[in-house]
């Protein structure tokens, strides 16, 4: 074993065990029974000949299948390991830690049962296909670390297909909690979001569902910038997902660079990773917002930040304000699956948002406009408020 | 909820819930994290930055996915709904209370983690397909009531293509469990398996794998039968499957009737359902066996049997010498996992039934020629076995 991980170059230099390679060993999670088998009358129950009443009721009146197995309860948390983390296109197995991770936060913050499915194919309608057969199985289908702008359309055409909520995480997730910090800093300074301009550096995942979640909620303008500029509609090197982004943002027709566009913004929004000069940094707004989300090195370091902006957020843990997915994603499912929504609206993630910015409301500062991942009060505000969205627009089955 | 369930007929005349359905209320199984993400310290390793590292190795090195994730512990329970229990074509939802009840007795009796994925397609190259591109999550494939022939080609095109064990438990798991009773059967009337005849009354999934293992362990001769009697080479009638079938079964060159196949046979091995005339059984050979495993009706009653037979075994447990599959399907996931073959071979299905059988020797009797399901030393002694015979046969990866 030792020789092993030495192969694997987790061994640090002083000889040690790194602590994630050691916290990884034999991976990070296990399926348990929740009803005993002990003796030949449990198993009579939990397996032939009792099972086989509940599988009859449940051919005869399919919706029992959400009371008496644990589908109402599950997510697939589905990649092809395209876009994992910032390392990109690594495959299905190098993704599967990742996906692991995911499902033992669904479980820890939800208390929603979720499953690593990470897949050996990258045509879209592939993993449409693919995604739609296992669905009887599942609850709900969470999508994770898919590349850009296939993300979209895999996203999309599933939602088309399936009666169970889809939910590409990397773009919702992080839309929901970005809004609810800008809600919170918003309040903080005293501004409604329609007197803002805000300027996002990123028109992958994370870029087109912020820019499209500020539109929703009223944001007074927001341009989105790709490496080459301004997403705007005089730009002939258009996917069509940018092309539908630059018809509804930028309603003050910038064109040009990131830094022309930070001129005046009041809110930077960084989903790219790359680096924002100070200069441009110091032409913002007075008192504007910086949330520079890139990990670990965010796009403008707090440090910078602090100088000019009225509110830091970052990505990471080691500063306030951490723009975390947790704090949406567990409670968005769980609200979801509680009424067994058909799918996650609009209306449902703009809940999320506004529930998460309320669980701070009265403890607001500069240094807390989002809660702690680890705060209590954070995923039963979001289940609830997601399940009565869920009511309110209809998508509820009970 | 009390009118949902009596809407669903799981209340009992009495108005008494269901025993069943009580249990199966919320389903039977839940995920659990095995790493503590109790603070940002926990967070940091077991999801982002930590994570990344064990990512990254195993990009580049992809067999260390064995070691840092659940893959090699956890096995899929692949279904379409096509031939559940008895119940036949439900559908996959309506296959859920099985898939999971057999994902709880993997973790209950091998250790084993198992997934419930239920598929929404029927068709051969779409199932192939659909698991082929899940299986990189995945350290084995139990295949589940999948009908016959489709489960053969979809079993072996599946082991074709993937490098962890494909299993189809309704043929394999039956058939190990059918021969270790034998061989005890036989060795409780001291005669060898080369001196029986046995006839097989169902040529389906666990009809033809059970006739393949009583070949390659050496029984003397073995005749198996559909509807239409015994499967033979002059038959027009027959599959692809059943005319393989009847090239290497049947040397005694029988035609006609299961009962007249059953006039001086020394073993009667029932997997059929229907009922065998007593006149039938009276005319099999003197001290015969009777393995009549259809449930909850054996093909021939007990009492029946008795009357001729020398040993009787059922499918039930509320009779003695119970052939239940739980006593096989741990023990060889846990076998085949723990040194992380690539396949599960014939030697090693072989060697299964040789422990099962042996965890007995010492206390053979006519009541007792297989284990109880709940004997504890049972899924121990698979388990070794058939790691020893992966390592024996080459399909060892350590």
């Amino acid at each position: 074993m030792a020789a092993e991980i030495v192969n694997s170059g987790s061994e640090l230099d002083d000889g040690a065990i790194d602590p994630a390679f050691a916290l990884h060993r034999g991976g990070k999670m296990a399926v348990r029974a929740t009803v005993p088998v002990r003796d030949a009358d449990d198993l009579s129950l939990a397996y032939t000949p009792g099972v086989a009443k509940v599988c009859s009721a449940i051919a005869e009146q399919p919706e029992l299948v959400h009371d008496y197995t644990w589908k109402s309860q599950v997510v697939a948390v589905v990649t092809d390991g395209t876009a994992v983390l910032g390392l990109g296109d690594i495959g299905p197995q190098a993704s599967l830690p990742v996906m692991e991770g995911k499902a033992i936060l669904f479980k820890q913050f939800g208390g929603v049962d979720a499953v690593p499915i990470a897949l050996d194919c990258r045509d879209v309608d592939e993993i449409v296909e693919t995604v739609v057969r296992m669905a009887p199985s599942f609850g709900g289908i969470n999508l994770e670390d898919i590349s850009a702008p296939r993300c979209f359309e895999i996203e999309r055409r599933l939602q088309e297909r399936l009666d169970i909520p889809v939910f590409h995480d990397d773009q919702h997730g992080t839309a929901v909690v970005t809004l609810a910090a800008l809600r919170n800093a918003a309040r903080l300074r005293g501004v409604a979001l329609g007197e803002l301009r805000a300027v996002i550096s990123g028109a992958g995942a994370a870029g087109v569902a912020i820019a499209r979640i500020l539109v929703e909620a009223g944001i007074g303008d927001v341009a989105v910038c790709d490496r080459k500029g301004v997403v705007s509609p005089d730009r002939t090197d258009l996917t069509d997902v940018k092309r539908d982004l630059a018809g509804f943002t930028n309603r003050a027709g910038l064109t040009g660079s990131l830094e022309s566009a930070l001129a005046g913004a009041d809110v930077f929004i960084g989903v790219s990773g790359g680096t924002v000069p100070e200069e441009a940094v110091a032409r913002m707004a007075r008192d504007a917002f910086v949330f520079a989300m890139a990990n670990p090195d965010p796009e403008i370091h707090p440090d910078v930040a602090h100088k000019y902006a009225s509110v830091v957020a970052t990505g990471r843990s080691d500063y306030p304000n951490q723009i975390n997915n947790v704090l949406a994603f567990p409670g968005i499912f769980a609200g979801a699956l509680q009424v067994r929504a058909s799918r996650i609206t609009e209306g449902m993630k703009l809940a999320a948002a506004e529930a998460l910015a309320a669980v701070v409301a009265d403890e607001l500062s500069a240094a807390c406009v989002i809660p702690s991942p680890f705060d209590e009060r954070v995923a039963p505000a979001v289940t609830a408020a997601v399940a009565a969205a869920a009511r309110a627009e209809g998508v509820a089955r009970r």
